[in-house]
Formats: structure tokens, sequence, C-alpha cells
């Protein structure tokens, strides 16, 4: 099971019914926060979102709509006395910057503030759980910022319960099948281990990408995720607008799907200076099919 | 005409429904914006004020939930192409807070940004335009505060235009009778100003005082302003709470405004514990009959 909680996916500016960039993934029980624009705490309370699950928060680089509601969201940790630790990663400065703020305030937290600074320009793995890794995707943006790959680790195999039924296999033995192992019966007959488990569910990958200048270059690295979240900000016609201001059209976006052979593409980012979003899902799926709008307050479960 | 819009007024975080403080002085056809919590610019746009008239701000002191939302509208000013010069007064520290996430942002605002750093625990002057003057308030909370006071200065006399008429006094003249003048006649005879114009209008005033314990040293200074902003964090059943994070209960609140003599009390930045505001104005009441109670988005008109 994968979820993504859309908190915001407008660029710029917050505005009365939209908000900057902010999101949810719930991935093998983690929920790990990417990006935090300015009122991404009233966002996770809109979507019920419990506070204390959140245990990693992931900041793509120091733009305003990006992490503008981090101290905040710090601060309320603090109010609600949280006490576990907290783990930020993102562009070296950022740490400067929060800390500064407690200063000022003299509110310092209860619970450890851990800051991972990125500062490499290659990718680099920057989270490694039992169950599934991080791995930081450079951007190409006005200042330096990374996109982050959330790939599961393989799972066990799971037990064929009809098959080990037939064989009066013990339940202290099931561990050795789940790691692979062929099984010796009392009559050392060697069954193999295909025949008594199936295969692991496959393991689920999500690559964020925003912000970036349209980018083949990202692609090998991305390459066959299951889904990719890619920033649109623009649609074509204002595609001259992309380039010097290191941003991406809706096509462009698709394109990047496309020869990443990506399962879905979802979009967002998008400037507030359209009337509507509806275009940006049409533009993208010319190009790439499996298209999906984000929009606030939306889930996509990816199962 | 003197108008208050109260954009939040609730205590520390920002929730669905309420929003920490901010608010808008409109006077003398200035608009000040006073505090300004996460949310502010989101606010600002559901009570459409216009952004290009604001053109300085007033920080009480740099807890999160009175300028969390400050770096944000000034990123937003910036995205609006502003050009017109930015006032900022509040402690000192604010200056290096903002600079330094402009500059980790690579976006240097187009408009010039005025800091004006309080640091003085004596009142201060610190704006002195041609029809008001704002001065610091210091109060008593757990870092350095201080409220503010707005106060009109005395206008020009009013033309009596009935007795004018009387005597063929030219237009030409009128500013010396405004100005409190009294008028020669062609026939040397020296009609009193007093008979030819009316006082001016009573200067208004309006004292911001949050965050603060209850500090009674206030009142001589506060005297017997129009409009009195006091914080009442807490009713009167947790007032052991007030004391020891340096707050006031609603009680507290009435207490200064009968003995300072004010016109009126408005009380705000109401702790999040409490399911409905009311019975602040109930108990603030049973000591200031004059009491309202702020609420976001809330507008009062002091005529």
């Amino acid at each position: 099971m994968m979820n993504l909680t859309i908190l915001g996916c407008y660029a710029a500016t917050p505005r009365t019914f939209t908000n900057p960039t902010s999101q949810v993934l719930e991935i093998k029980n983690h929920l790990f926060l990417i990006d935090c624009g300015e009122g991404t705490q009233v966002q996770l309370r809109k979507s019920k979102i419990k506070f204390s699950r959140i245990k990693h928060i992931f900041i793509s680089h120091l733009h305003g709509d990006h992490f503008y509601g981090l101290i905040g969201l710090i601060s309320t940790f603090r109010l609600l006395n949280r006490t576990q630790e907290l783990h930020i990663f993102g562009p070296v400065g950022i740490k400067e910057i929060i800390l500064l703020q407690l200063k000022y305030a003299d509110s310092w937290t209860n619970f450890s503030l851990v800051f991972h600074e990125l500062v490499s320009k290659e990718s680099e793995l920057i989270l490694d759980e039992e169950n599934l890794t991080v791995t930081t995707i450079p951007l190409n943006h006005r200042i330096y910022t990374n996109g982050f790959l959330f790939r599961e680790k393989l799972g066990q195999r799971r037990i064929n319960i009809d098959e080990v039924g037939k064989h009066e296999i013990e339940i202290c033995d099931y561990q050795n099948l789940k790691n692979g192992k062929d099984y010796l019966t009392g009559q050392n007959k060697i069954i193999p281990n295909q025949r008594l488990t199936f295969d692991p569910p496959n393991p689920k990958s999500y690559a964020y990408c925003s912000d970036t200048v349209f980018n083949p270059g990202i692609t090998s690295q991305i390459k066959g995720v299951d889904v990719l979240y890619h920033e649109a900000t623009f649609l074509d016609e204002h595609q001259k607008l992309a380039a010097p201001t290191k941003h991406s059209t809706a096509k462009q976006a698709a394109e990047i799907a496309r020869q990443a052979k990506v399962g879905k593409l979802v979009l967002g980012h998008y400037s507030t200076r359209y009337g509507s979003i509806q275009p940006f899902l049409e533009e993208a799926q010319s190009i790439f099919e499996q298209t999906l709008l984000a929009d606030d307050g939306k889930v996509f479960c990816f199962d």
C-alpha cells in the first residue's frame, strides 16, 4: 500500500483556496512529509493526519513556497509536547534558519531536531530503513534543489498456506521459508522453496521532482518507478517562461514520464495564473496517458 | 474614521478555523498591519485588503504566532512586483531572520525593506507622520515585547460655512482660519476664530497590547484611549496559568481597561483550549461593560 496525500500543489503564494507545495507519502507504515509551504500544518489538520506519525520531513529547496510552513510546524510539535526525534532533510542553510528563529523566540524544542543538510550535486542515499530507502534526485532549478526517490526494499517471500499444510511444517520454520530457504522433511526430502512460498510483493517506488526545469538527465534514475510526481508550472502556451524560471510545462513533465517509462505521472506545482487545471491533464495525456492531476486535499491510493 | 480588521486573534497554533494574531488598523488613511502570524496573507485576501496599501508592519514580539507569516507576506509582495518601501517595526533579530531567508532563497526584494529594530525598554516614538504618531508600549512577556499606541494628531479647525458666508471671507483665507487665526475684516475689525470655525474632530487613539502579563503599569500610558486591544489568553478559572506563561485573563484585561478609563476594550489572543469565546465577554463585562470580542474576519468601525 502506498498513499499520497496532496496538502498543497500550487506554485508561489498561498491563496484563499490553494496552498503551496506540501504532501504526505505513506509507504511501509512511514508517513513522510515532503516540502512544507506556509499553511501546511492547517492542511495536515484538514486531512486528519496525526502529527505524531511524522518523523521525517524532506525539503526540496529553500524557496518559500516549499518550506515557509516548517518553522510553524516545528513550533506546533513543541506545543503539543512532542518528545520523539524529528529528522529534517534539506539544503544546507535550513538548520541555520530554523535555529535562528527558535533562538529569538527563546523556545527550544523538547524533542531532538536532527538536521540532515544536503550539499551534494550527485544523487545520494539519505535514509536507509529496514524496508525502504530514500535517495536524492539532483534537480536543476534556480537554487540548489533535490527531488527524492522513495523505494521499498524487496520484502520476504509469502507463505503458501495450502502447500505448507500438506507437509506438516511447523510455524517455527516459516521464517526460513520467508527468507527463501528450501525445506528438508523428516525423510530428508528437499522441497524447493518456490513450491512452498509466493514471490514477495513488488517493491513500490515514488519519485518526487519539484521544482525543476525540463531535464531528461533524471530519467535514468527514475526509470520504471511506479509513480512520478513532476512539477508542471506552466502549460505549453507559456513554454517560453519555463526555461528562464527553471520550471517545466505539463508537456515536458509528460515527456519525462514517457522517457522514464514510469507507471503513473502526477502533475502539480501549477502556476496560479490559470483559472482551471484541467488543461494540464489534457496536455500531458496527449504524450503520457497515465497522468493524474494533483489537487489540494486529494488522496491517491497506489495499491 | 478608525477601522480595525481582525485577521486572526487566537493564541499558539493556526488551526482549521482559527488564525494566530494579525490585524489591520485603518486610521487617517493609513493601513497598519499589526503582527503577522502564519496565514496572514491568506486572511488579508479573505478580507479583501489591498496588499499595496500596507506600508508599515508592526511586530510585537518574536513568538511564532505573531510573526511566522511575515516572510511569506514579504515574498508575496515581491512576486506581485511591489516597488514601494515597506517599513517593518519589531524586536531586534527580525532583520536577521528575514534577510537570512531571502539570502538562501536568492530572492531579494525589488522594493526597499526598511527595518526599524526595537531594543528600548522605555516607551519611544517610532513613527511620526503628519497626522498621527505611533509609540511603543513596553510589555512584560516571556521575551522582549512591545505593544503599540496609535494616536491621531489634533487636526485643523473646521470652517463654519454659515458664519464665514456672513463676512465675505475669501477662500484663500480659509487655511488661516483652519490654523486657528482670527480674521481681520476690511474695516480692521477682528472676528475671533471661534466664531468662524468648529473644533477639530477629537483625535482617535488605539492601543494594542499583546502579549502581556497583567500589568497595571501600562495604564498611565494608555489612559483614556478610545480603543484598547488587550490579550486575554485565559479565563479566570485558569488564572494560575497566566502568570507563569506571562499572559492575562479576560478579567485582568478588563481591569486594565477599567483603570485606564478607555472607551472600549477589544479582547483577543484566546487560548485554543476553549470551545467558545463567549465566556470571555461575560467575564470581562462584569468588570468593564464596554467590552467587545475580537474574532477572525471581524471588522470594527470606531466612528
